[in-house]
């Protein structure tokens, strides 16, 4: 059985959605970053970059959010959650999935986690980082909302594991200062993925 | 025919790799980045962001480099250059090459490009951010030394996309002030790959 690593307000949650899309038996497991529990010597033995998401296999572990996503969809193919067999409609989706974990995500981590990149003692640049961070945001948006995002799907009528992804990093636009009414069909991709029952079920664990 | 567009010292390398150990005809296009040319209207027509690689194939032009690398593993499979019927295999090369993307391609990036997080005229800003890159480099290619690269190739004894994106990125360690000789493991990996006839080739492109 598969085990899922997670914390709330991380982009662990495309993949806990991606799970349960599947219909497949997991088990989700839930750190809490408060305390550091992804820096425990334990943890760290699972993923030792001290994130999440990581995805116990009984092969082994795999971490990072387009790798998960992509083993997940071509596990249970059933649930037709990537076009695997189509080498270039499979790549708009690791395009879409790199896109958001190279540039969408970096642009919102320098808002809270600065740090990695400048020393943690040198407040104005961690302020400079924190002060961009809506403009980049808008401006990634921007590009998925006039080129990227088909709709209803990110790949137009067929759903993928970029929907989950999206989802997942449209969450942060209220915490990032960029309201995402001033992206409609990126609002009206968060109502209907909103409106699926297994976004509620695990969007609630996330909360 | 596949069209690849590319410019010295960019990740765009490890995509032009791929391509040729494929064996298949391709054209790849030269983008003088120093005149501006990837700010072409020309070229924003066929990548919007502005950037290298992009792959411009009969259905429509692929962008970023980890769906590049598996895009063409897929399309050539004789090439044998990803586990493609694997997907815990195929889960470890999309680890590794989101790894390089999201992580050490971006601490790698905020040596000349940290006006995209920070106002471009914020130069103190600029220069902590260009201070931190030899330690977070070095950081990452620790991990990647003791944990990731398996040797001879990052899979262990096959070899794949990873290898050609691991050669792009054990490159730029020189210019970010980190030699490569702290890691025994990446420097026999870069001389095995220097000693690849299509290494040679195509390495002479990008200089």
């Amino acid at each position: 059985m598969l085990t899922l690593y997670y914390a709330p307000g991380t982009c662990a949650l495309a993949s806990h959605l991606a799970l349960e899309y599947t219909g497949a038996p997991y088990e989700a497991k839930r750190l809490d970053f408060k305390q550091q529990q992804q820096r425990t010597p334990e943890y760290l033995r699972i993923n030792p970059k001290g994130r999440v998401p990581a995805l116990v296999t009984d092969r082994g572990v795999l971490t990072e959010t387009p790798a998960l996503l992509q083993y997940i969809a071509q596990s249970f193919p059933a649930a037709q959650l990537a076009p695997l067999d189509d080498a270039f409609l499979l790549g708009k989706v690791n395009e879409f999935n790199s896109y958001l974990c190279s540039t969408v995500h970096v642009n919102h981590a320098h808002k809270g986690r600065g740090y990695r990149w400048v020393q943690e003692t040198d407040t104005a640049a961690l302020e400079a980082m924190k002060a961009k961070v809506p403009q980049t945001m808008a401006e990634s948006f921007t590009l998925i909302e006039e080129k990227l995002l088909q709709g209803p799907w990110v790949l137009g009528e067929r759903f993928s594991t970029s929907d989950l992804y999206l989802y997942t990093l449209t969450r942060w636009l209220p915490g990032d200062g960029v309201d995402v009414q001033r992206f409609p069909k990126v609002a009206g991709h968060l109502r209907r993925m909103e409106a699926q029952p297994q976004v509620q079920k695990i969007a609630a664990l996330h909360a």
